[in-house]
């Protein structure tokens, strides 16, 4: 059975698929040692580590293999860009049945090379091993290029809040495909393989963010994490959360009915959808935003109190128009 | 159900488990943003990845939740040693099935703590996720503090090959297990909690090592890709492969019969047997290896022959006493 990666073998497997990817001058060693070595210039690396699972974070039916590898890079180079880092280095673990076909790995390598071009970093490790549950961890490397990395907890109140990227397209795209719609491409392609906008995240450092992250559970819900670490609240200003058009169809699509529902739909999924990986901010106020970073509310002081929110302290420190949001996002494990 | 870890719930569990471990001057900024920041002091990392899939890699039912926390940073930082470089920081990625109990995460944490004490790196990230099939994917990170990595290419004919640690205890260990026998302790613990000698991949490069790597598929197995890099052939002298005392009891509780056949399934399992992460290297001639370095072979030249042996092209560069050894070790994924 030389088409399914059992009937292959690991080595062959590796040799096949490690072929494929190019290297970058941050490649110091890169696959095929005991482990690689990746320049760090200014004396730091910065670290990150996701797993995504089969039937919890992609499906077969829905994503191509290709998709899944595109994805798989894009949500940890995007966390190498939410601390204002340009991404270097990747290594992946595989973790696959044996009955896996040899097809499905070449195309996984595929997008993960696409996507590492996109991003600009370079695969230089990994590993394979057998698994009942196909299973893809990845760790991604990235420079600071000297400057200070943009943490969780810097945002004070008085900063602006903005995002660039996406926001909803990806919870629209799961929503069609969990009912079996058709919709709008590209609520299907950011669910598939999102986009964030990886140059963005020095471009933020660099314009003096005092906080970011990307938004991979919802925005309300990864804003609390930048409001607890903080000490600070922060109001959204519903008005300025302004839907995709294509979120727009989505949600009409989905069922919202008349334009008024939409936009309250469109704008309940930017709130709350996760995995577009749009990078969020907060920036002191007056600074000189490009065109591309929209400005979506403020931080507050916590002890200055908002009518229906609570404290930084509080379960829900984010707010939107003043009022708490009505689905604070997900909790991967929560049952029920 | 607070004591499953569906119950307990993500974002509570890894507050939990990250409070747990302690930071080093290496952790610029450790758990909790978007990515770490480890200290990369000479200008490059050294990283590899490794995966660790329950009923694969380990049992639940003949590993504790801690032996594995231990094994599974055991055999990373291993890696991070066999390049000669110092560990510095660690990620761990954790997929679960929701019954998982919480005491068996808080365990496993208790043993990746205990472990990154002995090698001196720091949990610097992580990621958790639900699975069917508990899964854990490490990436180590390691300092060259200014050498030359050692790579697997840089054996050369005369060099002197020799290891460090343990071989075969652990292969013993695993058939004990399998078998429901009982066996001798260090056996057992060095299947269940491998004790890689971390600092001696940094002494072999101050020693001036031209190729190194830690015995994970088995020596032979694993020395086949020193002679495929490099272009060498090894040679082993099985009068130099010395069985530990438990080894020899465990192969005469497996039922190996008399002192001549216990010797020779000792030096067998040292030969083929995996995951005991020992140390083993080539070495120019008249280095002065200090008496924890055992020497058991030397680097020859591929044009010269051997009788029985086959060239670097071959399907096996490394020869027993001039001659092919039985057992080459596992693919993990080949059939049957």
């Amino acid at each position: 059975m030389q088409n399914t990666i059992g009937g292959l073998g690991e080595f062959a497997l590796i040799t096949r698929v490690t072929s494929q990817f190019p290297t970058t001058d941050d490649v110091i060693l890169g696959p095929g040692d005991d482990a690689a070595v990746v320049a760090a210039p200014d004396g730091r690396t910065v670290a990150t580590t996701d797993l995504l699972v089969e039937g919890r974070h992609f499906r077969r039916e829905w994503s191509t293999a290709r998709d899944v590898g595109h994805r798989a890079v894009a949500q940890n180079f995007a966390d190498i860009a939410a601390m204002g880092a340009r991404p270097t280095g990747l290594l992946i673990g595989f973790a696959a049945p044996s009955d896996l076909p040899v097809a499905w790995a070449e195309e996984f390598t595929a997008g993960v090379r696409d996507e590492c071009a996109v991003a600009g970093g370079a695969v230089v490790g990994g590993d394979m091993v057998g698994s009942d549950t196909l299973t893809i961890a990845v760790t991604a490397l990235g420079d600071l290029q000297g400057r200070a990395p943009v943490r969780r907890d810097g945002a004070r109140p008085g900063d602006v809040v903005a995002y660039t990227g996406h926001l909803g397209l990806s919870a629209a795209g799961l929503a069609l495909l969990e009912r079996g719609i058709d919709g709008p491409a590209e609520c299907l392609s950011e669910h598939r393989r999102p986009s964030p906008p990886y140059a963005r995240g020095v471009e933020a450092a660099r314009l003096g963010a005092t906080a970011m992250l990307d938004v991979s559970d919802g925005l309300v819900q990864d804003l609390g994490h930048v409001c607890r670490a903080g000490g600070v609240r922060i109001d959204l200003d519903s008005a300025a959360l302004r839907p995709h058009p294509a979120l727009l169809e989505a949600v009409a699509v989905l069922g919202a009915e008349g334009p008024g529902a939409a936009a309250e739909a469109a704008v309940a999924l930017m709130v709350a959808g996760g995995e577009d990986h749009a990078l969020v901010a907060a920036f002191p106020p007056g600074t000189a935003l490009p065109g591309h970073w929209h400005r979506i509310g403020s931080v507050t002081d916590p002890a200055a109190g908002t009518p229906g929110g609570g404290g930084a302290g509080d379960e829900n420190p984010v707010t939107v128009d003043g009022r708490a949001p009505r689905n604070r996002g997900w909790d991967h494990f929560r049952e029920g």
